[in-house]
């Protein structure tokens, strides 16, 4: 039974996560309207109580949010193009994966049409939808986020606006996963380096998980100065640092692991020492990241 | 003026690292002793009640427990191995950086001379010595690190021991240092993407650290794979992640940065996806980090 004051959203897209983006607003109780471009899917979220519409245009006619989550930018615009006058004055949602231009240019096409338009990026598997702590990312306008912020927030407790750039959701996306699969890569590295002399994961990841938290406290000194092109360095400089690392590649390499990321990190930083750099912070990396 | 209760210490090698942990016993009220085997330091130690030995056989007579902490273990045993008489019976603890082959080596020599040896680690710069966050790693005998647990968390709250196998703090340090360089390698690639289209660090980073404590939820999953190699797949395929991949290193490309840690990440998946494991989890590449 939906309450009056939920309101009703059209999902377009069954796949994975699609299902689970209407098996939250069902299980929240707004009415929610799904269809899917290829296959007949969603016999489950029917049951649940979704209501199946035959055509993307009846999909949309049913309520004034349509959100949108299918394979990529290509398979968006061939869904909605035809729907434009449908969509006008309405709330469209794109948590299609993507480049920032992408969605910088869907935006653009929505506004000549007079369609509210969010970019949107989801920071989580299928089964973190929902929750209370689950992230989305948000780009476009702060009034029309704000506006939906409650409706958004069924999908993941920890929906943000990131900023109104309509292509800024997915570029932290990108960045954010950047990370993460740096962050994977050494994982995997020094799970095969303890490996080598008898400890396991489980004994290990505590240590890790510790770690990442301290990394999280020296992180925002690395961006500010990056920011501020200010690289003067302290206790660690990469002279002092240079040594460390040598030890860590031989370590890993004495093991059978090639450590990727920390010899890139190295590479970086022995053409910064060859400069004239020796006595700055790591964060003067910065400064070579980029090619020239 | 220093408590009855307060084991007399000395420190060996007064560096960055060897000053601040000096200062730190001091700062608790230890009778502290201090030696350096090149320039004459710690005016500002001795100002703060410190006992200057004038040699490092004078050190470590003054006190049950000598630290060590300078450059190398080749330092560390052109230091020590003259003093093997007086340290017998006594406690050396040896906080310098390097394999640990040279601390499992280390703590051969000091068990047939009947000296207690710790090996250590220190996760932190020289400021975040004393605090009650810092971790510090021990190896060695757990019975020989409970007896002393209390003075030696006099460097940090944090300090662990890790397991008895004398070279675990030194590879445990290394594993988690090589996350470190990872993790800094993608916050730096992320930092030039964002930054390509106007995003500061300052404005960037709040995500980054929210994004480090998610991932800290799931690396343990992940590492139970690999422990387990059981790598089967469920919402976040190999296959379904390649796509993303290519897409995470063109963005970053179109913007003059060469994503090395993720490409090396793609390298990995798309050979572990050529030979039929498109359908495992990210773990499957535990498989193809060591090489063959």
């Amino acid at each position: 039974m939906s309450k009056s004051s939920n309101a009703a959203v059209t999902i377009l897209g069954l796949g994975l996560m699609g299902t689970a983006l209407a098996g939250a607003y069902l299980a929240k109780g707004h009415p929610t309207t799904i269809w899917n471009r290829t296959a007949r899917k969603g016999d489950d979220l029917v049951a649940e109580g979704a209501r199946r519409a035959e055509t993307p245009a009846e999909a949309v006619a049913a309520s004034n949010i349509a959100i949108i989550c299918v394979l990529d930018y290509a398979t968006t615009r061939a869904v909605v193009e035809p729907l434009a006058g449908a969509l006008a004055g309405k709330l469209l949602v794109n948590l299609t994966s993507g480049q920032p231009e992408q969605a910088r240019a869907m935006a653009k096409w929505a506004a000549e049409r007079g369609i509210d338009y969010l970019d949107g990026a989801i920071m989580s598997t299928p089964p973190g939808i929902g929750q209370a702590e689950t992230l989305l990312l948000y780009a476009g306008a702060r009034a029309l986020f704000d506006k939906h912020r409650a409706t958004l927030a069924v999908m993941g407790g920890g929906s943000v606006l990131v900023a109104e750039d309509p292509g800024s959701a997915l570029l932290y996306d990108i960045g954010l996963l950047g990370i993460m699969y740096a962050t994977i890569a050494g994982y995997f590295n020094s799970l095969a380096l303890v490996g080598a002399d008898g400890v396991t994961a489980k004994t290990f990841t505590p240590y890790v998980t510790k770690w990442l938290g301290a990394m999280a406290n020296f992180l925002p000194e690395m961006g500010r100065q990056a920011d501020e092109r200010d690289y003067r360095g302290a206790e660690a400089t990469l002279e002092m640092q240079a040594t460390g690392l040598t030890h860590f590649i031989e370590a890993h390499e004495a093991r059978g692991v090639d450590p990727v990321p920390v010899k890139y990190i190295k590479g970086l930083l022995d053409r910064a020492v060859a400069d004239g750099h020796g006595t700055d912070d790591l964060a003067r990396l910065m400064e070579y990241i980029k090619k020239r």
